[in-house]
């Protein structure tokens, strides 16, 4: 990490003819197949393409011509400060980042930069995103249909969050059920945050919890290696790999990690994925929203207070108070009308 | 929704030569700029072509000579049974999603009727998934660098999940300062959802928090709204738009939502990011794993109880407990040496 950040100021808006071009490209797992048409191009067309030296080596056969500037892991900052200098100075820049631009890559530490340079949109530096695949997307393509349902992605690192924050976050995660993607999950220097991750969820969720733990996700070395939420921190993690935890629905079977979109909750599926008995096809669940609503207006008619109901529906005394007060503008009756969603 | 879902046996694993394929492609956003060359060719080399009539739209052009399957929106499972029988009758099917095939797209619902029907991997049906960016990035670098700290995905549609577990992942996000992508946020009948979802964030969240609603991202009638948490409810929001909810420290600048790193943590922003007093660059915050578990252990020493310790950092007391019940392998003093992440 440098710390000249000089940076030139804006130039006025009227001068126009030489500004180059700042395009934030994810190119996507690391393979040219997954890489869109669009980032292709934009490296394609750039004068100078700047980037993390091991995502630079993954669009070698694209860099004839260009000038390419190589940087380290943690030189985010400077890469960005680099291609606003050489777009001030008329260069189109390809700024790449593995995986999508907007998830932990270039998009937030470059407006950021470029902010504190004073540049607007206004500015005669264009600047693009293009997105891509990010790692959960490659990921999870390579071990079966894990990000089925509710997901979040969580970093492990620390260089820049503090603890505390990123535990919080782990611990509701784990908590709310969600499939969880932990990215930089382990490196060198830190070894410890993963047996935290793994900790803070056998709290809330089983030990044999599917686990897959991805390396080089469509790159030369490639690994996968799927395990359980006990035996995690155990396994070989590095800061190439990504390690996605199912929730409390997931399983594996056949060598592929699954997690239910919920069809078992309205169809039979054991019986030709029949309809179950109060359930419609292309309407919410009878434990929807309007139908849950009903439901509680009944038990606390029925006597039930707050504080059971929250309890019994683990979600805060307050909100149930909220829905109980709210009006009742959307009538329950309507849940049985055809769904217009399509 | 059929519910005729009959398909027909896994044939012996000595049967060759004319089995088919299945690819779940991924088509991204919609625009064939973002689609990656393996979607592109995976539909190319598609006998059938099978998916929602409206995806179906999306890659018009690539389908001249395939036999094309339009299907309405809640037929996933029907998608899947066709896709299948046409795999087994030696077609090769192409079952595309918008954005990634893996989140709320056909991956799941595949693998689920896939199972059922007695296929494995070893099956002649050969399947790949073909990753592609979600909606999430698609919409994310439209509008900025919202994604840029820890996020989650949740949908708001019932028509599979129980409101109960949707609430409480709404809880739990709001509650863990994750930045938040509500998928499916309204349609024609499920109108309150969105409600209950401003209710359940704006108990942790300020009012002026920066919200995005996009709909249509890079397809033609692409729009986008910046607004706050308090007046989110009450924009135009249909099946084609996602949500976009900032956390507490994401902000909107020159019409472009951002939310910062965490280069706060470590430099100072304003001067030129020279690096903190006590942090160093390349390495873990002082209130990083290592650092905070050292204050801890101080804290405890001085006479600290855990109720209080767990109320002072926001995490469970038995986890604490855990964490100074824990050997301490990994000696603080290493939080001082060079990081080898790169």
């Amino acid at each position: 990490m440098t710390t000249d950040t000089s940076v030139t100021p804006p130039r006025d808006a009227g001068t126009t003819g030489t500004a180059g071009s700042i395009s934030l490209v994810g190119i996507g797992p690391g393979h040219t197949d997954h890489m869109t048409a669009r980032a292709r191009t934009a490296i394609a067309e750039a004068d100078v393409v700047v980037g993390y030296v091991t995502y630079i080596k993954l669009v070698a056969d694209l860099l004839d011509g260009k000038e390419v500037v190589r940087k380290g892991m943690t030189e985010e900052l400077d890469r960005a400060v680099h291609a606003l200098e050489a777009a001030r100075a008329g260069k189109k820049v390809a700024l790449i980042s593995s995986g999508d631009a907007g998830v932990y890559g270039m998009a937030g530490p470059t407006y950021e930069v470029l902010f504190q340079a004073g540049w607007t949109p206004e500015d005669d530096v264009a600047v693009e995103i293009v997105p891509g695949a990010s790692a959960i997307n490659a990921c999870a393509a390579l071990v079966g249909a894990p990000l089925t349902h509710d997901f979040c992605s969580i970093s492990l690192s620390d260089l820049l969050t503090p603890w505390p924050v990123i535990a919080r976050r782990l611990d509701a995660a784990a908590a709310a059920d969600f499939v969880v993607a932990l990215y930089n999950p382990k490196s060198g220097r830190r070894t410890r945050q993963i047996v935290e991750a793994q900790r803070l969820f056998l709290r809330h969720r089983r030990a044999d919890t599917p686990v897959a733990i991805v390396k080089s996700a469509y790159r030369r070395r490639q690994h996968i290696v799927h395990t359980t939420l006990d035996q995690m921190a155990e396994q070989d993690i590095g800061m190439l790999s990504t390690v996605l935890i199912g929730n409390s629905s997931t399983f594996l079977r056949a060598g592929l990690m699954v997690t239910p979109r919920g069809y078992a909750n309205k169809y039979d599926v054991d019986q030709g994925f029949e309809t179950r008995e109060g359930e419609k096809a292309g309407r919410s669940l009878s434990s929807g929203l309007l139908g849950w609503i009903e439901g509680l207006r009944a038990e606390h008619a029925a006597g039930a207070g707050l504080a059971e109901l929250a309890s019994r529906h683990r979600l805060p005394a307050d909100y149930i108070e909220q829905v109980l007060a709210a009006p009742d503008e959307h009538a329950p009756a309507e849940a049985g009308t055809e769904e217009t969603e399509a």
